[in-house]
């Protein structure tokens, strides 16, 4: 199988990723800013499908509306002479002052509005654009000291805000989600809406929840050290995982943002595999940083890296569900078993009692799970053939 | 303020805190067996309100029905004696070997049949004990491996169950609701419905969600680094804080289960502050384990430890809520400001864009949340007055 | 490359690894109790080298001394047939109850005596059985309170406990070497001399330093967030890696002794690609515990998985170390550049001042370490060639 | 008690802690640059006993000798008039992008002996402002990827780097030594010397070992979950703790330099303990950050606050200590017992077999250990009277 990327994998990409100019809260800069129009051009070149922006990515924060419009045209001029989508938009609601203590959840009302203004006002150009996805992270939305936020006011106010903005939205018509992407902390101590968990507990609190839904971080949540895999079932089964951030991550520290697999290299095989095999359509967006270390050059291989890693995985994914061998140890495992229904059609509650079971002959049987496991993992590291 | 307990603080315990016989994966047993006779005492003589059990706490797996009726009598007689309560049971699905897979989502359907029926057995003898919640920890819920469980699939599982169990209770016209209680990993590798949040998004699927909340526990959330302040917030405000149990965890390890407390203090500090603050109004439930080094005497110390803890951090909470300085320092860090909608009555969002605001002005001004959270500390070292 | 392990690898498995009960805190034994001659003829038939003990697994507790005797002689006759070795050996401090507060750090001197005797008698064992390490794993040596031990004086009380040990086997003209096992909790709150480092720090104050070194384990410098591979070489390069423990882990949570690889696999794969480069040439060693969902098929496959994965991350080392594009990149990447000295032959520092140095010209540099990365990525997922 | 620091009290804080302008991964600067002389001057007015600093945060990088002078003299004059110390003074060896990847460990052997030519200068500058210890955090000493450094030859890198800069001080006959700060990760994935142990294991294998000791800070350990009160005393016991960060954090995740006593309360309790106990007499040097929510006002509140936290934790560490119904807990706990030397006067391994020992007995008695701890937090929160 080839690991050449093409459009039809729809890999994306957001402008601030490869665009990072590697400043951290140690270090300056040890790159230069990036034309948005050059990354267009750069990865389109390299096979990618659509790119995805923060509104100050694209346009200086405090830009008059004549440079606005201009950074807005130039930058559909490359879309259209390359054929790249933008799938995707997002506010930046954390990098300016104004939001050291949120947006959407600021003690400070006017400030609260003021982040719903500039969302607003980004939303539009994501519709011009032709996003149908407006993703929304709260990175400012948090607390240090339990002592600085009542939190159980700060749900209501975060209520309010998805309110607004699904009325907005509704008003004008404009065919476009909102997917929360959730963060356990960093910036702030402890952010609002931790994990994928709280951010889906959320949703159904508002007024228009079909309108919202998630965007999940491999590294975000194994920042928790929680099973990224089993979050994205959730997501999935619950009807809203509206789209993804793939990265690496080194399990609890700060976020590290790696390349795509070059974290923990078996839950990303497993997640390629959840998501082939349920079909997930949304782009595979990757949000990760080239490392403080590289040059130019090195910001292409990484974003080249991302996508040649998802590739690999969904070939060694493809061979291992279809490996007769593993068909077998599945069934050894019984893991067939799990979707059957619990309750016969029409059976209540009390058929159950009906049941002869002998507890002691199935608390004996083995689930074979170390062989199951050792075939997965002897197909990611290509031994599977 | 006196730090000794009384029924009215609404202290319990469960059977399996105190009488847990020490025996941990690298050791044997250090304790012998507590009759739950003598639990029910002494407990009751150190100010405790109830005890809660599983049915395996009570009624030795296997037992028959005589003897399972004798068990009951006799614990019945001591809560008669004492006027010691039972708010909460709970079902032992994680002991056995027949649940070394899981209970609700074992790959076996007939395991599944069969951890409905204990788990009706002994709702009905909750009843019986007066008890109006009925908790459900799934601890065996869940993999070592993303190789053995159809996550997705896991999740229809457990929602199947919870609605067999909901219709039984329906059924019979219980008086009792269901409380899951979120764990993200130990005895398996990653359990289902991880944290607050995760058990919360699944309660929304079911078929009676008015019937089902929350239990967390203070250790469970912070073995995932989580702040356990922001999330029973989040549970409280969206009405599925039904039980609490308390304990101490210093972070992301092994399940410590240590005295309230003995973990973060500072957290403890708030979570105390919020619970009161809110009125929470159900029983302070003790889920710890005295440690492994204790005989029978740190055993009964350990318990009044937990009251003793609460009760100082009350003490502790109510000078700081209403210690003048501290109403003035949360004015100069504009708490009050989150309390104020956002929005306007009859306000749309085409009414924020006539609001005026100097970005730079408001991105200038400081929060004064490290003065705040100084007094709350001062507060909680006895330093406040 | 065959993934068939045979003698010459020098695979070899604690008794306690496979003869695991699968025991843990949350529920009972699902296997029965394994003969270690049965082990030992096991082992052998699947390819692997030797095999290691606690005195307990070998011997139950409080066995008389012909009983004893019996124990040995069963286990010597089987290793005589198959020819399995027993590099390694261990005392098992921490089961009984008599250790629940320590061992060697007892706060109870009678105890610390007691532990004494109990690990002289069983490195007499050691070297009748040919071993040549011995593994000292102080797992109870901790607390859960720091109100609990001076911990500045139970360094000292372990400092005695070597230096006696030390004594013993020099005074006895044994042939064998100390290798301390450093763990950071479980089954205590905080172990003393949690990591590779503390305890590659505590040996140099020890009488005979010489005969101490260190046995790290995978997982346990995992559960502290730590690199494995940064603490072995660190090791390596203090010539103190006497022994060493291969398993699996996620991260900081409960230790879960997952088959080797079936963790973090990239961080395995360069594991082992640096114990093969450095010619490390002791026992690989298996410190792991087959899943509790296993039965008899299963421990024996997971044991077998151990071996398979090590020789499948050897073979893919192998052909990333000599694959001449992961040359050329590591040369892009300067990586030649470190093994070269700072200073020159005969340099003093007040050589360097000659230095020039265009400071700006050597911060715009890039390290090229994505692409070598990836490079390494997919040598490990088998596309390397 | 007063909980008003003076000179007395020996507290220190580095120019960038007061002056850190709140830039962060995901934000800009919400402060403006602090002048070093007002920073001793407010330090001074609060009560410090003195200041340090990195070279580049008095002098800006790149400044000509003139400038650099000016700087220096401004300085001085400021200290002069004060009374303020500088006791410690260390290098910026990672803001600059010349640093990117690593400074003594830098793949680039220009890059390494820049970096001593940058750190010999510094000394120099602190012997003037007499400074006895000299602290070097290798921030940027690590890697992202294990396949980016050969860990074994970075340590060699290392270790030369500390001989060339001993040998430094030795030929100008400077009285000044080395304190190792140790990190586990952030900025780098992983940085090597991760812990206090790993640190100390390390000065070990330098020409000159009693030049070289220890500065390790609360948050970097418990970012790794290690007991900070446990490292503290390792490093007291092998006479190295030459210098010490306090401030606060909240677990395994980025680095928070939250206030001294603001992350974990306990553990901040018992360490203050074990310094005071052991007598420790070096400055007690805050490394943290002002929050980013605080304007100028809140900068110097926090100052204060970590001064006041280490009084009051002082003052309630002091009344425990001399509680009588601790002292007779502790006795009951067996503390004492463990100041016992195991082996008697004269006695060898030998004298061992004399002993009698009640195994059995001696697990069934109980350690108390519950009731102390209570006492401790009882205390910790001022009720301990």
């Amino acid at each position: 199988m080839s690991l050449t990327p093409t459009p039809a994998d729809k890999f994306t990409f957001g402008l601030w990723t490869v665009g990072w100019q590697a400043r951290d809260p140690f270090g300056d800069a040890t790159r230069g800013a990036l034309d948005p129009v050059r990354t267009v051009n750069e990865l389109a070149a390299r096979g990618a499908y659509g790119v995805t922006f923060h509104d100050d990515d694209l346009i200086p924060f405090g830009s008059d509306d004549a440079s606005r419009r201009g950074h807005i045209d130039r930058f559909k001029k490359a879309l259209a002479e390359t054929g790249m989508q933008v799938p995707m938009a997002t506010t930046n609601l954390f990098s300016h002052p104004v939001f050291k203590d949120g947006a959407f959840t600021s003690n400070d009302r006017d400030i609260r509005r003021y982040a719903l203004r500039k969302a607003m006002r980004n939303i539009e150009l994501a519709v011009e654009l032709g996003a149908h996805t407006y993703v929304c992270w709260g990175g400012r939305e948090g607390a240090e000291s339990d002592a600085a936020k009542d939190a159980y006011v700060a749900h209501e106010r975060m209520r309010e805000a998805f309110n607004v903005l699904s009325q907005y939205v509704l008003d004008n018509g404009y065919k476009i989600k909102f997917a929360i992407e959730p963060k356990p902390n960093e910036p702030r101590g402890d952010i609002f809406l931790p994990t994928i968990g709280h951010a889906l507990a959320f949703i159904y609190t508002l007024d228009h929840p079909e309108l919202v839904g998630l965007n999940p971080e491999v590294g975000h949540e194994q920042m928790a050290g929680l099973n990224f895999v089993h979050g994205i079932a959730q997501a999935l089964w619950q009807k809203k995982l509206f789209h993804i951030d793939l990265n690496g991550q080194h399990g609890p520290k700060f976020d590290q943002d790696l390349v795509f697999g070059h974290g923990d290299l078996k839950s990303a095989f497993f997640l390629v595999e959840l998501l082939e095999r349920y079909k997930y359509d949304g782009p595979k967006h990757f949000d990760y940083k080239p490392g403080r270390t590289e040059d130019d050059k090195g910001v292409w291989d990484s974003a080249t890296a991302n996508m040649r890693t998802y590739l690999a995985l969904k070939d060694r994914a493809t061979a291992y569900r279809n490996d007769p061998r593993v068909i077998a140890a599945q069934k050894d495992s019984n893991i067939p078993g799990l979707t059957e229904n619990t309750m016969g059609a029409g059976e209540s509650w009390k058929d159950l009692s009906k049941d002869s079971f002998d507890v002691e002959a199935a608390g004996a049987r083995g689930y074979q799970y170390e062989a199951l496991n050792q075939l997965a993992l002897e197909h990611l590291m290509g031994f599977g053939k």
